[in-house]
């Protein structure tokens, strides 16, 4: 078996969502070797840190939190898509030549994992391409940008995924992962109330 | 297959380590639907905060972060054994009649297990139990305790399994697990320069 980590690291001087400087996670340490014989830290972090999962509660007001996610659907088969030809934003025409097929989770290889600063024009999952992918019955969406739509004043890609009960994963690392089927391991932190989490992705090629 | 899930909930009022209030996290909204039309949140936690993987680090001046973990380690075959029994620690004499091999990972089930609330004089691996396992040749252990040891000054049993390289995974939630053979799966974030991550831990049984 073969582990492909697919996570970004979590640093201060990571790549934030609009280069927001709140969003900077902080490691601060508590306790070292200097005054005792343990060291630990505290991290302070957003929720949608660097690879993470979001929750309904992200975009719709009662919506479910991270803590209630069937694991079920976070350890899964799964298909890379190589659409690194899409320019502005993948859309249903990306897909339609893609086999997609009901219960499938998805995930969208963009130009995105070629960056390393964050561009504010980054490839999305516009409207079209979520419905399209609804319309398919997958199971779950996750994407090489550290979110999966932009320029949508109504949160139409959110919207049209969480209502159909479709999981979102945002800020995976591809780079260095072929287009294929592969496990996915992606399990969020069981933060009570709590409306995303940074996971820790993985996928899995061959046998367990 | 069927997940069990292993984890404890990150939360204000979960139990930490010698109930220090600095230990407790804190979830901090930092936009929410009465202004906007996102809901975002702010968590601190000591990386030590509920379920967690040790890194050497933690105890030893030079050690290895958490970002660097091997993952080959993390999704492994696993036995659960049932040391129950144990009054005060566990020690070589509760494991030397169960089948341990070299390349397992341990998970002890303790009377902890059933513990609300956090007990200063809970079960711990005591330094025999930690010398036992590493002439087993174990990769990794873990406990249903916030600490693998105690009333030990020296930390005897984190400094014999860390030299080891042995894996430690503090504050499982083992008691709906019986005693056998499952898969492990427990992820630390790949925060840079952590001596500790918080993991979301499950148990597999039958086949992914
Ligand atoms: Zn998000
Ligand atoms: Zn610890």
């Amino acid at each position: 078996m073969k582990i492909y980590d697919i996570s970004m690291e979590i640093t201060h001087d990571m790549m934030v969502y609009k280069n927001r400087e709140e969003k900077r996670p902080h490691l601060k340490t508590s306790r070292d070797f200097t005054t005792g014989s343990v060291y630990e830290s505290i991290i302070t972090m957003d929720l949608h840190t660097g690879t993470h999962m979001d929750a309904p509660l992200h975009m719709m007001q009662g919506g479910d939190t991270i803590d209630r996610q069937d694991l079920s659907k976070t350890i899964v088969k799964c298909k890379v898509l190589d659409v690194t030809k899409a320019q502005k934003s993948v859309s249903k025409k990306h897909l339609e030549n893609k086999d997609i097929q009901k219960g499938d989770f998805i995930l969208l290889k963009t130009r995105n994992s070629f960056e390393d600063v964050f561009n504010v024009e980054f490839i999305y999952l516009d409207k079209e391409g979520a419905q399209y992918l609804k319309e398919k019955e997958v199971i779950g969406v996750g994407i090489d940008a550290l979110g999966i739509e932009r320029a949508q004043s109504n949160h139409d890609t959110h919207h049209t995924l969480m209502k159909a009960d479709i999981l979102i994963i945002e800020g995976l690392v591809l780079k260095d992962v072929e287009e294929g089927e592969y496990t996915l391991i992606a399990l969020p932190l069981k933060i009570k109330g709590g409306e995303a989490s940074p996971v820790r992705a993985v996928l899995i090629q061959g046998n367990l």
